[in-house]
């Protein structure tokens, strides 16, 4: 269908759009020359509220030159579009294309797919993944296309599987498919211990790793508040009660989405956020940690034939996964990794890809 | 109600409740001591898409060190609160409050209203006008009873007489009762320019004047582009159709707020960039200068018995409205600003305030 | 000697000096009202290599919005002064003021000091300190008398002992008297370990702790990268040789300052940064924790009646030192920060306060 | 010679340089995989204190991701490069490099020249040239050669001729080779007019154009604060004593580079932020209008075979300079461009390039 941001801001010039030009000439004239290296783009699938949020936190945090957004949806999208344009006078200078073609996204250094299905009443869990695996198929293979060497990130749920999903349809090596996994529920585990202590979340050290969802992992033993490990002072002492409370704190970061989406409708800020912070430690090359979902086989005794994707702690920089922070864990925690290896793994051979 | 912040993000915990401040006592030792001058704090009453929007941006943006958030759905609030909370880890540290009860927003520099009333179906713009008043009534007395030294930023439409009626209810000096006005007009104005031009939107100059909505004025002559002023080539050479192209562009800033609604449902990424804008330039004393809405007697041939609020170029800074711009505005635009004036005015004295 | 401001920017402008204010009201029409609450301001007393970095950082993150420079030498703050406003159109506006007389200073949140005497050719310690002494005589009671409420943030060599005399000499709480101490060995620690592993220096958490300068103590236990305590691996394997490569990166660390100063003649870039880093913890009140100078007495074995500052990871926040955390250190750790203390305090008797 | 960087930093540690990895490869697992595009790299030539302050502004404003330092002096060099690494806790990550040997500068995106001689007592303006062209045949054909899709930027003076030189050397289209020229003019004209008015200096329109230095030209119709023409009130009203002020204004904009450095010995921050500007507008795309030094035949009556670069308004982005701005310059102003046009030609023609 073409580009639809010219149609859109300028719909009614009619024969008027080469007028522009024109003026400019006036005002302005050309120096000729040899382009030079590209900017970095990003392109984002899907603008519902994550996929906007993202989107906005991108624009805000000056990430990227250039920004795509693709659905299926041609008015919210438009809509989308002109809202964000808008801010322009306000925001370093940032190129939006929107689209339902994906010929907008060429070239992009990182796409983010937000887009999915979501549960319909009496759907069995198989089927809603059988559902989105064809949206998936819709998507993948386009963005692959247009950009080959681009990194994938994966945020729509349950996103273990998509992004596995998403590996296969792509034909990308590991390092270029990355899930965004844990790296929200350990925002939330991390600002729910600082709200407790009453510190800076960022002096706050806590993974959330596994499956994104009821089973992933809090792992105890990485708490830190400030270089200060927290445990040491909780379990040396034995005090059972505290141990209760940090229970507690972690029955409530895995319950915390489910309340936002009780209380506001669905959850989109936090997302965003963590999301953008993401596409800056892989555009700007930042070799830093987060627990993203990755190809997890061969690691904390997951076999080498479960290909699965679960969050663990990796640097992430320009070429995506870069390492895997190999984290000493009790035996209660390796066991629940393995199950969720298992579980996903059964769950994906029932799938066809 | 009390505040809710502790009880909905540890609601769970009951008697633990005091086991954080234990807890920290282990690690960290109080260092006793006078407290120093505080921080700086804004409220937003209102938290639906455009409060969430400017929440968002001022959080992204850095500008308090404390947000409090009102309206009168409990759930909306927690759930919007808590998804905001969810991201301490990827920002620098915010207080977030919320809460139905304006007890929270003692002591803030800076309180924004986005609450109001929707037309209901056969209604008229008056009695919208009234049930808004209402409203209003139990908004402003609130906001100045706790923060007598605060500056009053109105947002909600139709946003020059609710600021008009602000400033009755708040008694406060015209200084610091400002409406966002026409600020979001001349951005999209001057993006429409820029993405036309194919150039940086912050290098275009236009403002947009006068009444938010249909009846806003755009000055021709105080657009220039990198400080050349466009028009010179445009009307020096009496290229009629060139100027025709440019009233097309002015009737899409006019309506590209209701194609915005049209295709998205509401407006709400701009308007968060836009008052996140003033809201900088107010409280880091900027002495910038915005099209805002601002008490107008006087100014422009309006008379000064005609108390009415209409956006001028205005500098602002730490104590609000610092001047207003005296521009050399044609005839037929002085006319159109009247206009204005004495029709909101004859609005204004058949309302109960 | 008044302002030097206007004097330096429009001294040819004689009996011209009101000119911009009459243009400026043809322009601009002034809004009368009453003012709000002020903005934030930060003083720096001395304009040498590490003052200038310090005042440079803190324009270009936008931290303040109003600057005081400090100094005995009038023509090097004019110059200063200049080349910093030159700049103003590629900042925020910061209003940016230089005398040799304190009452520029008034009412400032934070003062900053990096004023002090070098050690003269065959000078003793002690001596050097007296002098040192004297200087601040001249001039933490006028920074006291114009901002009583400010907090006060010693950068002057020997860091810890002057700190300790700013606090006597100031009457303050001790809350509210900081020295940058180890803040910036810290960093040191942080960037040789991440440029040996190869990782983000900000993934790093490592602390030098105690008496800024040779005798400092590094933390090994407190190292973690990326959550993954490092000396788990060294350790639990006995491997000497790395313990070995762990105590050269220590030696680097405290000799890496001598060593920029052999080579460029002085230090300035991190120490800029540093402090600037401390600035925003303090002013922003980020509830932050960094290694800095402060009160240590009864903190890890230190006697009550030893009033010396050592660093310690504290919190800080806008009422400056409000916590120190309580790590578990070696007993070698321990003694070595009783005999710093010990040192320091015996120094401190014998000068004349 | 190598690479510094890990000798210096690493320089007692002999053998044990390997160990880092082993570490490294303890705590975390390398995952395979193909790399994806580079990053954005800047290299700066002279490491005195412009190039420096350069330096310092680039890496604040997180502009690029790796930073290569090239000078003659190696012990400044190792000095400044560890400076800045001392601060990598406080920053994103920039990979910092530092050698006098160019190949460190391979495929960097924009190569900024700040070396070059002082002129020596009783030397002529036209040795002193020459001098410098020996330096720039030094400089200009290794950063071809190893960047040959660079942008270079000349900040070194005399900026028009020596961008003029590097252009010849160069072999470039002349869109790829820029002078900082008269962009730090026209910021310091901003900020006297804003200080002089009171306003932002950002909201004040204003150019300095031709030669950087005595013979600049002050572009009085272009200014204005606010979207307003200050000229149309002064003029309008046959002020002269307002003229005069102006005029006294200019003057001051003039002989403020040489206020600075009788003050303080050199000018370093204000074109250092004015230098980062032009970087960030480049590599980031931004298509802003800045007033720099260009390839002006053609341009303002001056003539197809003058081939010299003087200062205009110019839209610059990734690809460099873009366009040139069409300002109505009054015949005295053109005559005065012109004018700088021939004399620099004259100078060229003496040259043995």
């Amino acid at each position: 269908m073409g580009e639809m941001k010219k149609a859109s801001s300028l719909a009614d010039l009619g024969a008027d759009a080469d007028i522009g030009k024109k003026i400019f000439k006036k005002i302005h004239h050309a120096v000729p020359g040899t382009p030079t290296k590209r900017h970095t783009k990003i392109t984002i699938v899907g603008v519902g509220n994550v996929g906007m949020a993202i989107a906005q936190t991108i624009l805000t945090q000056d990430i990227a030159e250039e920004l795509a957004l693709v659905d299926t949806n041609s008015d919210k999208l438009q809509g989308e579009q002109l809202d964000l344009q808008h801010a322009a006078a306000f925001l370093p200078r940032v190129q939006i294309r929107a689209d339902t073609d994906y010929a907008i996204t060429a070239q992009s250094n990182l796409c983010i797919i937000t887009a999915g299905a979501r549960q319909n009443p009496g759907e069995s869990r198989l089927d809603l993944l059988q559902r989105n695996l064809n949206i998936f198929r819709s998507i993948v293979p386009k963005l692959v296309e247009k950009s080959p060497g681009c990194l994938l990130l994966v945020v729509s749920n349950p996103v273990d599987v998509l992004t596995y999903i998403t590996w296969k349809l792509s034909g990308f090596p590991p390092n270029r498919v990355i899930g965004s996994g844990t790296n929200l529920d350990s925002s939330r585990f991390r600002f729910m211990l600082a709200d407790y202590l009453d510190v800076n979340a960022q002096d706050v050290q806590a993974y959330m790793v596994g499956e994104h969802g009821d089973s992933s992992v809090a792992l105890w033993s990485s708490i830190s508040v400030g270089g200060v490990p927290i445990l040491s002072f909780v379990t040396n002492k034995s005090e059972e009660f505290e141990q209760q409370v940090l229970e507690n704190i972690r029955k409530k970061v895995v319950h915390s989405a489910y309340e936002v989406i009780r209380l506001k409708g669905y959850t989109s800020w936090a997302v965003g956020y963590s999301v953008a912070n993401l596409a800056r430690s892989l555009l700007r090359d930042q070799r830093k940690i987060h627990p993203v979902s990755l190809l997890s086989k061969g690691f904390y005794g997951i076999g080498d034939e479960v290909e699965v994707f679960l969050s663990l702690p990796a640097m992430l920089g320009r070429s995506g996964v870069l390492s895997v922070a190999q984290i000493t864990l009790t035996d209660e925690e390796k066991k629940r990794l393995q199950n969720s290896a298992k579980t996903l793994w059964e769950i994906q051979q029932q799938l066809n890809i």
